[in-house]
């Protein structure tokens, strides 16, 4: 029989009081706090601990306080990845980021969600879907990804957008819930 | 005569900046910053800070940083409370919260507002409204619900919404006003 | 030829990258930490720090944790200037800001930018346009003011707004993008 931890790394619903995946997520929680008690200064140890917390990351990450997340392990990411002020990434699933992604302040990555009956709610059911965002993907300050989302790359997403829906690549999006506004019309290379 | 405290009780017109309330919206700061600052292993010492801090709590509060709010004491909450990252809850007036109530990361609770009149803005008069949540209501990240807002059981919103109105029981809302999606098909037994 | 410095005070696209602007980020960022750790009660080391971070400020500035800023320097707040929790200003370029401005919990001001063209983000260009507020206004939790935007006198900005574009005095505007509500009954004597 499989155990929560199992289910959940199946991408399966879970019980959110697991001890061990509770266990993770302090682990995770603690990372995060030490990382955003550091400043900018002392870079080298910002990212020996970005790299602790994550599942992967390419050159040169960036994270600004306060940098949340639920177990970090899913959270994996490009090179230069930026990520401004008071970011949520709530990594119940994969959340896979390519290169040259910015995050303004106050973005959130949802790969978590429940049930709209309330009886799963109310007996601490987890469920989850991946976020996969593509290269050069720049997204608006105050916005939230949901769950199952895909962008593609060069993706510019207007501030305090409400992602609900895959898009693909060049677009400019924006608007709650988010549409395309426009092409991007710089293209991407990648 | 009624003294600014008086007022603000009996949830009138009030000074913002008179001594008496100061006191007791440092001494809640105080109380969050404290609560703030501990991880989930400290979860009985986590809980009576809580009891400290909240007027009334049903069983098992969960409360991640950073918890803000201005009383504390006019927040009532039922049992098996779900508050995320970075929840704000401004409690001029009560907030009362039912069972089984999730707040996803980022979501603020306003029973605070001020005048349209500039005239009483620069005098620093406070108002509110109270906000009232029924039980096995899940609020999406980043939503902002506003003062006098009653939300039945059940209710579902969306995440990033501006809840500027009440809603009945079993429902789906999401938007900029939010609105009615659709019913949820899952209904609530309360 | 011009220091990355030079062209960022003149208002022209710059490296993030440069050292002297990192150094002056930093020392930011450790004013707003300093900020952020004291309470109400420690208000004339409050009122130093603020005059220390800001390029200017009028009478008795009231700034709640967490805040966060670029430069500080850039900003320039009036008399009773209330910025309530977790809000975020971007100063890349002035962010100069009028008497009675009350910003709500989670308000985000960015004076800061990005080329559309993917290129140019991956050399971390940054780029800003000055954002201006008037006397009197009040700008409700969530919302996003996005570079170059003016607002007037007594403005009233709905919660969870996003402000593409300048308004004028005496409004009541909200949604995403914002838009006139309706004319604010009272108006500014400003």
């Amino acid at each position: 029989m499989a155990t929560e931890k199992e289910k959940f790394l199946a991408g399966e619903p879970y019980s959110v009081l697991d001890p061990e995946l509770t266990a993770d997520e302090t682990r995770a929680r603690r990372l995060c706090k030490m990382l955003n008690e550091l400043d900018d200064t002392a870079s080298d140890e910002k990212d020996h601990i970005i790299r602790q917390l994550f599942g992967s990351a390419g050159k040169q990450p960036w994270v600004q306080p306060n940098f949340r997340c639920d177990f970090g392990y899913n959270i994996h990411v490009g090179d230069n990845f930026i990520c401004n002020y008071d970011n949520v990434i709530l990594d119940i699933c994969p959340v896979t980021i390519g290169n040259h992604v910015m995050l303004a302040p106050h973005v959130q990555i949802y790969a978590a969600y429940h049930s709209l009956d309330p009886r799963s709610r109310a007996k601490f059911v987890g469920m989850g879907k991946p976020v996969t965002i593509g290269n050069d993907v720049w997204v608006g300050g105050g916005s939230v990804i949901l769950p199952g989302v895909t962008l593609g790359n060069n993706v510019v997403v207007g501030a305090n957008s409400t992602v609900t829906k895959s898009f693909g690549d060049n677009l400019i999006i924006a608007g709650n819930p988010a549409r395309v506004i426009r092409e991007n019309p710089y293209k991407s290379e990648k």
